[in-house]
């Protein structure tokens, strides 16, 4: 079904893994020039996965290195490893002038020392600097995720004189739908479009067509606040400066958008109490994954300890030795309470993701959901209330203490005495479950808020710290409503 | 805290709504020209929010419409709302059609009936075709989301005459970095970017040197899969097909990455048990919001029914009875259960969301997962025996009945009845929780999978299925090992 459903959205050439492996060897040169003239090469790429060594390397001898450059960007760490290690180094001199220095600098840091420094060796003394450059910066900043491949021009220069110098020199840009403009004291002032260019009378200068008004950051600004300026400001390509407001790199919006998914499956990873990897599933050993559940699932059994601790005082208390039927409650009381918190988490995550609002929204915010709050734990209890009693009355539970078998299969359930017992059951956990509702979504409004104000990730901790103080808060709440409504038993 | 991060990160001009309004009481038309040349549009919109009908109507006044246009597109409903009642035909008819189609079929479905008719009123004749045909195609789908102002050429023009056709018509085109080519038969064939022009020979023709290896999709494709295929072949634009291979509209790539929060916070949204909604949180009412919650909580208490009926007849079984303090650890195995399958239903969700398998690959992907779980199964059982090993001796657990306050603070507890007693009960308890983590992410695995291979949401119904099934698993689970190993109280 899947199949079906790829043909019909996408037109791009079928291809498949056996005709190419028939082109290697029958060292049909030719075939697979075609195939990278009609295929992108991320699908050539997936196709070749599991392909020998040899067979991989006869592609770069057969095709020119500026077509197989980008191609080889796309391959697995484990292919351009092997890959690596069977290339001549003029072959690999050829491979790795011809990418892009932020990509040479990414595959860099996923390779061995003996082979991260043949590729070193490999590039030219420039992409050598410009590697070093990038390499310096932390990952998750902008300074990591930029190019230094762009075009830079001075805004007195004519706009005739820069589509000859984008024609002279353009190849090696990363992008050149932007340019960027600098004036004489090498401050960057302005973005032109291409399109301004083509528009542009010929003896109007860069300044004169440039935008004023475009946005940058800094090499050390956040990943994820940069992606969210591209898609505030429609951006295709943005300024990176230093300390000194000089530009020293690009950020273009394809590796924008990567950094949105990494986000998105980080704040996902979170709020299921997992810690995020970038490696793709497939790629994760059984260990690798396990690494990043243990941890958890850990430190969610040692909170627990709260939860047993009371649970286990209060089943021994007077009033729930006396109503036992009481505690078969406990886990839809705590679901409850746990899943209108989560509720509230996901939505100040979310909130915060897109700066639908800041902590400094905290009071609103909290007003905002507790009214909502309010609306949800009146309509939950009166629906509790009266599913409960249902409950009751069909058997679901019972109170096999003080009215056993009662119950309308029975038909010995119509006396005035089972229901107010019924109606009291039924209207002390409905109450617990409106008041833990209450608590809950407040609580699950400050702990996200609260660690954002502190600068923290608010998906981190969030969600399982929201589980155990709800958990205990809601033991504590029912213990005190019971002792409220039974004071006989208390 | 925020400001300031904001003022490293970002170059944008600095903008004060008192500032603006004081240009629109004074009526400085050139102070406002200015505003618009140094700030972007969405700031001003942001700015502006709140203003007076009047006061923003004169900012249109003011400024000419092609610079407004855009503006006008960033302003939040309410405020196209009212301004929309208070222009004059003429005014509209000149905002309305500086835009593009695509964004005012957009403001159009959020309006009410008669402002629509108005803005209709207030299109072009070609407009109102384009807004019709957008109109038709579902919410979520390729048609909806494209626009249908882009360039489209013949692949024998020559590309000096492309250049010329662009300079002549190219600004109204929503790109113009992507050209979009067709044969004489009025197939789609190809997409030249505006550098490859720029490279080219004065003597090559549009067929020569635009890229035959293009992605495009068809009307109802999904926009998820759009998303999908722009990250993966770093797209700029995308084109849009009908059913017999012709181009109808364009995808540009500021669009998708709106799509892909979209799909991420709906993700999210269902990943908390919660209707997602593209509403920004400060646009929900109260009760809106309540709206998107309670059918969630009260499905999963009607859910939580089987829990209870469940744990109801469990903690009057002979063996609970005698030994009540295990109920205390029911909430532990349960969270501990559904936050190892949670885990897994995340890793799925994700894994899902990006392609890195599908249902096919359902075996593996168990295969995977089950070898994951069986060490996570190990190591949290073998660290759950221990901690429980210490619960009971410190007595943050007791067995009241048969071990009336024996525990290390009294200095009563080094009997090897009690060293027994203690090691049953952490064996107990810990294997039930390795059963429970190993069945856990099977469940886990299985359900978002099956949904992907039925073709829904896998995020959907796949949590709070799996906390209730988990939750009656692991008290069934429970229930048998405690008759195993208690056989004198079964």
């Amino acid at each position: 079904m899947d199949e079906e459903k790829e043909s019909t959205a996408t037109k791009v050439a079928s291809i498949d893994p056996e005709k190419i492996l028939g082109y290697i060897r029958k060292k049909d040169r030719k075939a697979l020039l075609t195939v990278f003239e009609i295929v992108p090469n991320i699908d050539i790429a997936e196709a070749v996965e599991g392909f020998e060594p040899a067979d991989l390397l006869y592609i770069f001898r057969a095709v020119p290195s500026e077509i197989t450059a980008d191609f080889f960007d796309e391959l697995s760490s484990d292919a351009k490893e092997s890959l690596i290690k069977a290339m001549t180094d003029k072959e690999l001199v050829d491979i790795i002038n011809e990418q892009y220095a932020d990509d040479v600098a990414d595959t860099l840091t996923e390779l061995p020392a003996n082979l991260a420094s043949k590729v070193l060796r490999a590039a030219s003394k420039d992409m050598r600097k410009d590697i070093n450059t990038l390499l310096q910066y932390a990952e998750g900043t902008a300074g990591a995720l930029m190019t230094t491949e762009y075009l830079e021009f001075i805004d007195t220069t004519p706009v005739f004189k820069v589509i000859d110098e984008i024609r002279a020199k353009g190849k090696d840009a990363e992008t050149i739908y932007t340019l960027f403009v600098r004036n004489k004291q090498r401050e960057f002032v302005g973005t032109a479009g291409l399109d301004d260019l083509i528009f542009a009378k010929a003896d109007e200068t860069l300044g004169d067509i440039m935008n004023r008004d475009v946005v940058s950051c800094h090499t050390a600004t956040d990943q994820e606040e940069v992606a969210k300026m591209f898609r505030r400001y429609d951006l295709n390509a943005m300024a990176v400066l230093n300390a000194d407001n000089r530009l020293v790199g690009v950020i273009t919006v394809d590796d924008v958008m990567d950094v949105m998914v990494e986000e998105q499956q980080e704040d996902l990873a979170r709020l299921t109490n997992m810690e995020p990897t970038d490696k793709p599933y497939m790629e994760l050993s059984a260990w690798d994954n396990a690494k990043k559940c243990i941890p958890w699932l850990i430190a969610l059994l040692i909170l627990g300890t709260f939860v047993t601790m009371v649970l286990d005082r209060i089943e021994k208390s007077k009033i729930f030795t006396a109503l036992p039927m009481l505690i078969a409650f406990v886990p839809t009381l705590m679901d409850t309470g746990g899943n209108a918190g989560a509720q509230t988490t996901g939505l100040m995550i979310r909130g915060l993701a897109v700066d639908d609002f800041g902590p400094k929204d905290v009071l609103k915010v909290l007003w905002k959901e507790f009214r909502s709050a309010l609306i949800i734990a009146g309509i939950v209890s009166c629906f509790a209330f009266f599913w409960i009693t249902i409950e009751q009355y069909t058997g679901i539970v019972s109170d096999a203490e003080n009215f056993p078998g009662v119950n309308i299969w029975s038909g010995n359930c119509w006396s005035m005495e089972f229901f107010t017992h019924v109606l009291k059951n039924s209207a002390l956990i409905s109450i617990t479950m409106g008041v833990a509702v209450l608590f809950s979504k407040t609580i699950g409004t400050l702990l996200p808020l609260g660690a954002a104000a502190i600068k923290k990730d608010p998906a981190l901790l969030s969600q399982p710290m929201l589980t155990t103080i709800m958990d205990v808060a809601t033991l504590c709440i029912f213990l005190l409503m019971a002792m409220t409504f039974f004071p006989n038993f208390a």
